[in-house]
């Protein structure tokens, strides 16, 4: 029998990249999995989620957290954006899984200001927390993304599908 | 200096299992988290919630997904549940992450035609693809449990404590 899995992918096309930059502009939060680093496996937590001025994903996040932990230990993760509504079968409404690599943003970086901008113009209500000594702004960088669109509308994205 | 976790988590209390419970109990969908076999890396992506009777997560996942070919290889997973609302900080939210081992329920499992009509009571329009050939139950065993109840109050939980 053959291997049916590479037609599950379509073809990548304007519409595919299309929804999947909208759901990455639209997401405020999302969900974030890294290597637990206590058990070796996967552990997934809420993040909040903004954007850079190139559209990238950024976060802010907490090193008293374990995925701010899981990240210094290993820097592989993965973004899941696009919220399903209310109704219906959750699986119809479409969704991004971004993977990526986390790139910690110090404070003395020349980069830092103008990302922690960037953040709080998105994520206002973090201005009462964002300068706190333990909250990081981190970036995600993509590696590769992979859009469902919905029941057998599969697609691979790049990093250049989703640019700004 | 010390080492700042143990304080950051809260000892586990009734309002901590209920909260936890409770989002378990109302979750119709989550972020899965697996370790992804192409890249070792981990992987998010949405799956379908519903329980059993003893009120433990498991899903209905095709085996053309990356996550389910992802299960295949390594079961340690991880559910992240507990949708926030539409305004206001996400991060205010409370949510729970599960440590979860899947397992597969095969169609000639004894406990296989009990689980489907559970999962269809709580997922009704899966009626529609639940019997294709690739679609499989799946139960999450929990290993481990985290409770955000909101910034500050991280709880660490037992499947006992989430026990039905």
């Amino acid at each position: 029998m053959p291997d049916p899995k590479p037609a599950t992918i379509r073809p990548t096309d304007d519409d595919a990249r299309a929804t999947a930059r909208g759901l990455l502009s639209a997401a405020r939060f999302g969900a974030l999995g890294v290597i637990d680093p206590e058990t070796g496996g996967p552990a997934v937590s809420r993040v909040a989620v903004a954007r850079d001025a190139d559209g990238q994903p950024m976060t802010l996040i907490s090193d008293l957290s374990h995925h701010s932990q899981a990240l210094r230990a290993d820097p592989a993760c993965s973004l899941l954006v696009g919220e399903p509504g209310d109704r219906g079968d959750p699986l119809v409404h479409p969704r991004l899984t971004l993977l990526c690599r986390a790139i910690f943003v110090a404070r003395a970086d020349a980069a830092h200001d103008r990302l922690r901008a960037l953040y709080l113009a998105q994520q206002p209500k973090a201005r009462l927390y964002i300068d706190f000594g333990d909250f990081r702004l981190v970036r995600l960088a993509i590696a590769d993304a992979r859009l469902n669109g919905g029941f057998g509308q599969a697609y691979r994205l790049t990093a250049d599908d989703l640019g700004g």
